[in-house]
């Protein structure tokens, strides 16, 4: 395998350089820790104002700590979680929701990894029957697993329904950017505004070298939550170093200008291959992942150039991810291969 | 308070730059994640080099993850776990390991935050009796949290025991460095030679970013270790970025320069501070941290200029870390101000 | 709602008079708590007789305790259990398997709630790969949740290749013996001999006032059961009176004169209301319970004279459940009720 | 050893012949399952009329059950629950507690099992802080393990204590009714009356087949409880066979005639052993315990003809409890046995 950059994961990406900077930065005489640093008061501030004065952010290490926190903050043992088959927390976590959280999750079978009103609405009962996990949150992912994107009125619909009904609504957001980058609305818009309770925010698949977000509509929400990530052990002591990361990916537009950047390639990425005779496309390309089915023998000599993912073994079923280091020329480079193989 | 070096926790201290450059080397194109990357592959052998072939290493967040992951991965939830009292797992992680593992703790009362064969001996006992949680693993902290340092016999002599009764000896080594340091003797010696079966190897205290280790003596305990870890919310998914910064902490002796540093502050500023009139050291200097009981009136004039933390508020018993960037200079300011104030 | 005799479930049903002189005839002097007695020694032999010499028996109190305990027994916290989606330790548990045992559960979606062996292979990849939940108990209901049953041949095929596999087989058996009674075969045939890993093994549902026990392959397998059965809350202390049911229901054919009685009673309504013009039965009925489509606004009356569930609110979809003490003068006047609604 | 009455535990006497009357009297018929009968119904008004009318009852299997629920209820697992170590929370459920709920157990040390507000005080601190556990629940043991009574002046000084903090109070009455008896007051005196949050009422050693309550001072504790008891696998199906035992303790005063009479069987058992060169009676007999060291080699002869339990190995210190039915004779004849082996 070649030591450039391939299609496995946005999280196989380097670290942006301003990143680098803003850690390094930081990085001089003692702080405090676990948060109680200067850095983590000012960045803080950045998060108010990106997602609204009433929220409440806590910084913690991956997007597996950040989900099972938000469960575990608005939910009981005895309470279930309605998602999508396809969502990470319920087939990419090795069922840490269940064992920190102990709630049960409710997969819902969807073609494009989104989940509808009505969909969920079949899940709707039960309530006060003992018998029964009690539906409590509904988790969706944005953008998905699949490389779909719900608009914003999408999101208010579910927000509507969920609380219509007394629950609440967890988005993991682990590519919340390339959402809100390819829906060009800002980041408030697509969560808090449209009716989030909890939002996982990623980083790490932004650029950032590690850390990601748990952010709470408001603050009684997010009342035992400091105490929950502490005991999920997802308590980081050099907090700073978290802190600054998210400063510098916030307080400019690097958020935004990573994530276009990442979502373009993936277009691009989409277009390349779109017309190669074997190659079908299976989900719309909204942000930055590019599913294709492709014939089975040329797999693995692909994965010989490139690493990536096979999504689904049964229907040869790839997954190519781009990043904010995606270049035109790995583009290039990749059709030319794939072109060749396919011939 | 001043924002310089202050003595609340070697965990307040900065990077050290060898480790910034090391992360900032393996910051190109792209890599695996999850640990498959060819940095990784490298640092696991020099594991592997340090701790003896049969060992194997897993890398994570924190202490309380490395912790909790050991306990899970040698005991049940049925099983107690025997340790000290002020041990971190006991006192300073939320209750992490009952909440991950399920298991009991049985907390033994110490002068010096280290445990003993008869101390140990009187938790023996209900074996068979399922009333009972089942003892099976023995917990000790090295250095400990009280600054003190087991010696290799008295490791061994624990060791010899907890095996004897077919139980096994998990070493939360948070400050393993300093204690190798100060013993003069291999990171192996004090550990896998001497008995341990699971090592917590701290990086974090010793002048990492972030990333601590869990090491098992064999691959048979280390079974589900993967799973175990990925469930506790605790692998990462760019790797390289911990993996790189104990390659640099291992491969050179700067685990031993920085250990040893920070323990010379340590005995320096003991040195400094024990005839000071109205100052008691209350435990033996053995590593880097001094503990101390001063006038309570004293103490919070004192945090104003350093921070630092109340170990005992019944005693007026403070504690003081010193860390790989200590400065004498600091120790020097630090002594000037506190002699000012005990006049 | 009348105090008689209805069809809302087989635990709706009174205690058999031989129970409840079982009881009685135990009920002098002191035992020894906890399982230590005369009676409870006598009755694990009677187990080992109807199940196989190497098999291991332990009460507990209900259903759901039994299936927590064989999951915790068989598989750790990443470990996921595959089951028909309508499974009890599914649907009716309120999330206890996933809450004692943190594992995630697989729900697979059937006609008539067996699940095969084609269906199970659907779940059996992701082995090595940590970011799943590793299957490795397959759970099946016998007889199931909707009154149909397994063969031996059907059992034996999947035991076969959940062996094959290295994986294991746990057999719900609320009511095994109504599926021995209707297959005219043996507890064993249908459980150990045909290569059912853990058994849970009902009593209620057939009779007795409260106790299930959990039956285990081999002491292998029952190793950490009796620390597991305590930390689940589920042993009791005077288990004399748990053991005397179960020897009264072994001992003698009662376990299977009960069942029949009660699968007779099943057939026996089925033949009255499936030429009900506007009655649709939708399950085979092959045990003791039978599953009809009704006219929706006949429902809540048909209630107020016997009370019953609804099975599925959507279709208009009931459930009647027939137990050992139903007469066939219960079936004469719920046929009559439900004719008179239905003209 | 022989078959008749011993002293092991009160858990090894028969169920009295008036429950027994219970039982079979609601034997009629079906009745709706989970607690939706006549008969629960019915028993719910009487322990609103024994507890307090604000109160709310859930029956369960057993005591262990009934403390798991009760915590959960009342804490998170972030919390810490305080209690002597002697408590039956701490040492005889293997992990119930931990496991089910996730919290910590802080156990304090006592002379006779009972613990004080000043005790209590050295547990609260670290409000707020993170790393600690928080304490939200104090549990006492009423009469406690070591056969002591907590005055009803006591239970209320340590509920104003607790409640000052905003904490909780819950009482383990295992023997509630033992205690009641004896400082001849009624339930709700000792319980509720006297600021109990949470009460687990024991039923098994006061004469009762199987079943235990878990009493809740008000609605708005009770909220979420239905749910725990399902998910913690104490809900019985056929309710009503626990329900009929309660009425029949709590209707009449059963329950206070059996536990007097246990009460005076051991101050009886007490003063004819007092006396007895070589035995040393080690706490006040205020229940129906008696605690004594004896000559270590007497214990085991001593066991061949009463079974019993050796409290403390060390100590050479044995446990007798009483029980409603132990009589005059039991007593003289164990007296009879251990002078002769005394002499």
């Amino acid at each position: 395998m070649s030591h450039l950059r391939g299609f496995a994961s946005d999280n196989n990406a380097s670290v942006h350089p301003d990143i680098i900077k803003a850690i390094t930065n930081v990085n001089n005489g003692h702080a405090v820790g676990y948060g109680d640093d200067i850095v983590t008061d000012e960045v803080q501030k950045v998060f108010k104002k990106t997602f609204g004065e009433e929220t409440e952010t806590f910084f913690v290490y991956n997007g597996t700590g950040a989900n099972v926190i938000a469960i575990q903050a608005l939910a009981r043992s005895f309470n279930a979680v309605v998602c999508a088959r396809t969502a990470h927390i319920n087939v990419d976590e090795c069922g840490a929701p269940e064992k920190l959280s102990g709630c049960k999750l409710l997969p819902i079978e969807t073609d494009n990894g989104k989940i509808t009103v009505d969909q969920i609405k079949k899940y709707m009962h039960g309530f006060g029957f003992e018998h029964h996990s009690q539906p409590k949150l509904i988790s969706i992912t944005q953008a998905t697993e699949l490389g779909t994107i719900y608009s914003i009125e999408e999101v208010k619909a579910i927000a509507d329904y969920v609380h219509s009904l007394g629950l609440l609504l967890h988005m993991d957001g682990a590519r919340i950017a390339n959402a809100a980058a390819a829906l060009n609305c800002s980041l408030a818009d697509i969560t808090f505004k449209a009716g989030v309770d909890v939002l996982s925010f990623g980083g790490t698949k932004n650029g950032l070298m590690f850390g990601e977000a748990v952010v709470f509509a408001n603050s009684d929400l997010a009342r035992d939550v400091k105490y929950i990530r502490k005991q999920s052990t997802q308590l980081h002591s050099k907090m700073r170093f978290i802190s600054a990361q998210f400063k510098a990916l916030l307080e400019s537009d690097l958020w935004c200008v990573n994530a276009s950047h990442a979502n373009r390639m993936a277009r691009l990425l989409a277009q390349k291959v779109k017309d190669i005779k074997g190659v079908r496309l299976t989900q719309e390309v909204e942000s930055n992942g590019v599913f294709a089915i492709l014939p089975r023998h040329i797999i693995e000599p692909l994965q010989q150039e490139f690493f990536f993912y096979v999504w689904d073994e049964n229907q040869s079923e790839v997954r190519w991810m781009t990043s904010f280091d995606t270049t035109e020329e790995d583009i290039e480079r990749f059709t030319e291969v794939l072109k060749k193989l396919m011939a």
